[in-house]
């Protein structure tokens, strides 16, 4: 890890866009360690009759997924994803977890000896057998390099207004965690590097299903002392998730701003759930309230919901996490939302 | 513990006037239990020209801390708190921390024998010789009697709307744990007993220093993101708080209702929150706006922030303790808020 390092972003979403803010800002700043030119992969898509690709090259703005802010213009917009990861030493997976196998497969073979990658992705991939993957461990096995993951109370729109806020990565190889810290951290986006990285993304990718919990619930009518509930019943069934199928998680973890603090800025804030308490209020379907009110952006929640139950189901375990279930099953109308209360009111946690 | 137990509740506010509701309805339906009568200590004042005594045993309402509901015509308002608490079997004590000590001298050689405590008081006790001693402690070395505390994510008029919540009984003598489960549990207000008694306590009087500062940052102008970090960095606080000066002290417990879930709520729609934000927009005193804004109620964050303090300057160690101090020194007036941000940028957290 001599030379300079060269980084690429895979992804330019809301999320993407304003990391790329940052990671931008910071290669310039620190040019002693970082190639100046940061490849962003963007999926083209046409926006007022122009490429997305040319308007963020030609006027720094992500005009569609994050609109009022400038872009650093070391930051270049390239449409085809394995021309955007070549060369790179530090690849920055940044994009709805629906697409990740697809673009590994991609992508497969053409990233270089040595490299590092980070995923931000929040969701479990599917796999055979009737069990689940991380989305770090399928970045890892299809490209063969290590998988960081960087998670926090991150809400996208008030990091580019460069509101302070904290973030986690979690980073098993140690020899990495330094590079990336100095990547990504500013004066107003504070890092917090831990080696505990399963319960980091896990963390990341549970809490979108507490949070639709934290919708309904405010869907409902309920203030704020339901929504802590739910919260913390949220919380702990994320907590025994971990130490069922990830024994080697750290309750510390929790207390990272991955944990706790994304939980919170989530429930509170997030579109997730924004679109479940929309859910209950006009009981349209999920997909429906996606494309109305999204502008295109994916929701996280219901399918990391549906991914968990997956497995839960095929385990026999649906009944040890009760809030995890009845979010799934209402999400896809088996369970009516009236009946979250009475999920709530009979949790094992007060047995 | 064979014959029914006689309840009394120490204090009628806010918060002490939705638990009467609870416990009230509580004993009448536990009447093999319980005697059916609940003493409630009330201060005497006057209210549109009657006794606020006479008001709640004639209309079943406290209409000056929590109007608007009615309480069980079982709880009787009593002026006199040696009266209230006379052949009490168990003491609920709530009432601002102020005025414990004041209280408890009133009932010194009072208290039946065998009888027991349960505090849902939020704060210290200032010591001699510059330390802080918990509320419990008080009670207990006062009136020779155990003393368990209640804390949770439980803004009280929520409660009095039968809102679903949790709360935490924290009890180290497991003999009367099961009792007061059975005296404040109902199928709204939930309840996990804990041994860890202690720190149960200690998250209910230190979130409202937090709730402070978030409310810092919501008047500054900050969103969800800021304030996430604001709560993780003052849990990070109680935790290292609790492991400093009470090493007994579990780490699960901040994952109880008592911790997260309170330090939550408590920051979002809490009353220490509500006038943090208006002495950083309106530049007045917290005192002024205690007597303009709560109705006679007492702010506990800013007292709480001032005892830790106490104990922190006098120890040497404020700076291990940057949020709970700055929070203090800002309350005082004696930082400019707008330092607040450079206290959180250069949290040791991060370093």
């Amino acid at each position: 890890m001599s030379s300079k390092k060269r980084v690429c972003i895979v992804g330019s979403g809301n999320w993407g866009s304003a990391i790329a803010k940052i990671v931008g800002n910071n290669v310039m700043e620190k040019s002693d360690k970082f190639e100046k030119e940061v490849k962003m992969w963007v999926f083209e898509e046409m926006v007022n009759g122009r490429k997305l690709t040319e308007i963020i090259n030609q006027d720094h703005e992500n005009v569609k997924y994050l609109p009022g802010f400038k872009l650093p213009e070391n930051v270049v917009a390239i449409p085809d994803v394995k021309d955007s990861a070549e060369g790179a030493d530090i690849l920055i997976f940044v994009l709805p977890h629906q697409f990740v196998r697809g673009v590994c497969k991609q992508l497969k073979g053409k990233v270089n000896d040595g490299a590092t990658a980070v995923s931000l992705i929040k969701g479990f991939d599917v796999a055979e057998g009737g069990g689940i993957l991380l989305i770090s461990s399928v970045i890892r096995d299809q490209l063969g390099v290590p998988c960081a993951a960087l998670m926090g109370a991150n809400i996208a729109n008030e990091v580019a207004m460069e509101n302070y806020c904290e973030a986690t990565i979690g980073c098993k190889d140690m020899k990495y965690g330094p590079l990336l810290k100095e990547l990504f951290q500013t004066n107003y986006f504070r890092i917090v590097v831990i080696e505990d990285e399963t319960t980091v993304e896990v963390c990341g990718a549970l809490k979108n299903i507490v949070a639709v919990g934290a919708g309904f619930a405010d869907g409902l009518g309920y203030g704020d002392n339901t929504k802590a509930a739910v919260i913390r019943l949220g919380l702990m069934e994320m907590v025994k998730f971990c130490e069922v199928f990830y024994p080697e998680s750290q309750q510390g973890t929790f207390l990272e701003s991955c944990g706790v603090a994304d939980l919170v800025t989530t429930c509170y804030g997030g579109r997730n759930r924004r679109v479940a308490e929309a859910f209950v209020k006009t009981g349209k379907s999920i997909e429906e309230l996606e494309k109305e009110m999204l502008n295109g952006q994916k929701l996280q929640g219901p399918p990391t919901a549906f991914e968990v139950n997956y497995m839960l189901k095929n385990k026999n375990m649906e009944e040890r996490f009760p809030l995890f279930t009845a979010i799934h099953k209402i999400c896809k109308k088996e369970t009516d939302v009236k009946q979250f209360m009475d999920c709530l009111k009979n949790h094992p946690e007060h047995m």
